[in-house]
């Protein structure tokens, strides 16, 4: 959400290594990708590990998420601290990002953002389930992260590494944890596999909220199903990244 | 949903025949039609029966249906199997063509999709009725294909001959069949009519999720009113067929 | 929806006369501007009275809405008896333009269409009631038109004198008629009032439908605020026509 | 709503100068932004007080939002006086523009539109409360006119210097006033602040829907929580503005 330009006391943590043209290029396209999807509207950010250096990811600097190009692509440590900032601005939320990669291991790719269809399940009691085979990674469960619980009355961002954190104590083994009143974080082994989370999050939402309107139990895909469909979507991830990175890129 | 090179041990199946291009085009622009109406997302496949050979049928390579053109036709056997690979990938889910035709004489195109609004009638108790004229198709019933009944906790996928069977069992001789936590498969008996009824089926959910909310009994088509009202609609498809490929041929 | 070749036993009804060229391109923009809000999808039809003859109406040759040019209005006598064929294939459904003008010399244009909002009024015992100064022509009243209960089980379809004057009877002196299973039919003053009212008529049912998902009473614009209203909106008509008939306009 | 030619009998206000053109590029812009985004439809109106003069205010003439440029921009006095008419027709509704300028000298720039999503929390028992940080603004609480209770039935426009004030009075110290079947007023400090709080009135109004949908209690933002989100919302609206902004200039 907000941005801040890094602090400028201490040294600036090393650079994990220079990062080939085509992955900043993609790591760009995903951020255009969710706005063209309507997961990120004017805020809302996506990230990816440095593929050298896992205690380095990679963020673009804080800009409008349909905007973003390579030339916007920043380095952080884990702690949120830019490699180079050259007076660019850095997402306030940056520590999200590197407190969850901290934490997981398995995580290359985190997205973070609130469409409208999946905050009144950050602010209400209804558990968010997997109403079809793309959202098989919701299948685990996703829990409700309420900054007040730890933190009282804030200005709702994630903008230290103790609220990053949190948050990624709360995700716990999980792929996408909701924020309260708030939006949404999901994570993936692959920045593709990130992107297709965030999207089916959000389309999951739309299902389980008609779901919900027509009444009765929810027919939900189960654990087994899940893990067994999930498979089969990291595996085929392909054909819907190449489709929307072409509608994305000029 | 996934895909996979066919298996080549065996001869592959002898082609029912060359097909007249302008044929080729139609199937080509239906899978683009229903991507363009949002019947299809990153996934979704319309197929046809070969118009010379009752026992193939022409369906496209594994891609994003907005992207499919004449070159990614494929032909396949009621069994699935490529009369001409060529290296192409084939949609996994293609045996849920196979077993309709086999099944059902009358079916010459079929289309599988899973948007939104239609989703939440597959994991609720909750029949879909024909709200209007134009899902008529929808008045004798729509059944729900649960692949749990006969194969337990599985990755959703139709991916075998075994289980397009037994989702051409539950179709029976309906229009429709919604596929539990997954989407539904419209049939019909020309190319224009299927992709009719994919569109209308996603515009009925939406039509009925609105109704139930109203609440109360809802006045839905009776089955003499579908009869009638579907012969209307098979004899003028193609006012609605004529727009829908102009908008998406370039 | 259906269409048909008019009768050609009889002598054609003499036309009303020539119509202006800019007149003519008013109605075909009002054909195109009901796609482009979505009122009309492939079917739906527009019509206007001849400027110069009470007894004859203008409406376009049976052609999907959005694609209307001049070239396609045909003139037809109220009775549904096209003036000047040359081998246009009419809308079926024009005798309930015929029907209403008939019976409503007030009515100067008529829209018909059946956009997914509306239908769940038709179906529904829930009234629809005026949800803001926008749609102050509802706040008199909208019946509802159930075609099976004079003509019992059809295809739904207004296909002849006796059932469009069934459905002028129903409209009686109000402004909106819904049909059961079907759809709508918009009439005003003038074009560009039947146009804002058929817009309107679908912007207010997704208003009411979300608020009946608020629950409790509705504080709906009363009968002598509508009269009011509906007044400043004739007025200030121009507004709105001029803008969506640009946005038509290549 | 409707518009008026400003009447004539007295001399016209002194201009409180000229205004730099960016300045009124920007406010044309928000017009096209509003407009964009849904928030207006064929009406609505967005102003902002004269950079110089606190008792003036500039606002379009009576035109479609998303049509307005430079030229459209007309000055007022507060009791909706144009300086200079030159013939062009003002909106009915600037009076309520004038008098929330006059009670509230915080207010820098004022927007009133009509969307679907907004208009039933206007006409149920229903408080909007604020789903999210992008909706901090609405945490303080979301007063209804409801313009019956001082004027009886009315035409719903809030077309005098009487009635202006009688929403400013209700309005109070809050950012956003609901209209009973109507629409809503956001002001804000910053013509960019007034516009976003715009779009987000809308956005808020959905998820407010979807969660009611969902049932249950809401863990909305609290008095606390607002305060301190709609100032870092404040802080770096400049970010969603330039990307708006950039979408609706040609």
């Amino acid at each position: 959400m907000p941005d801040s330009t890094p602090s400028v006391g201490t040294a600036a943590p090393v650079s994990g290594g220079a990062v080939e043209r085509a992955v900043l290029e993609d790591l760009a396209a995903a951020s255009r990708i969710l706005a063209d999807h309507g997961v990120f509207d004017a805020s809302g950010h996506v990230s990816m590990r440095h593929p050298k250096h896992p205690e380095r990811f990679l963020l673009s600097r804080a800009l409008a998420p349909a905007l973003v190009t390579v030339d916007d692509i920043m380095e952080f440590s884990l702690d949120g601290e830019p490699c180079e900032a050259r007076g660019r601005s850095a997402f306030l939320e940056r520590f999200l990002h590197g407190e969850i990669y901290r934490k997981r291991v398995d995580v290359m790719a985190i997205a973070h953002g609130h469409p409208a269809a999946v905050i009144p399940f950050g602010v209400t009691g209804t558990p968010m389930r997997a109403m079809s085979h793309n959202a098989a990674f919701l299948a685990p469960g996703v829990p409700v992260f309420d900054i007040r619980k730890a933190f009282g009355a804030t200005d709702i961002v994630v903008g230290s590494p103790e609220k990053g954190a949190a948050l990624a104590e709360v995700l716990g083994d999980k792929s996408v944890v909701l924020l309260r009143a708030h939006g949404f974080v999901a994570v993936g082994p692959t920045l593709p596999a990130a992107v297709f989370r965030a999207v089916f999050t959000e389309v999951n939402a739309r299902i389980q909220l008609q779901a919900t309107l027509l009444g009765g139990p929810i027919a939900a895909l189960d654990a087994e199903e899940g893990r067994k469909a999930d498979a089969v979507n990291l595996a085929t991830v392909g054909r819907s990244w190449e489709l929307w990175k072409r509608r994305v890129t000029p």
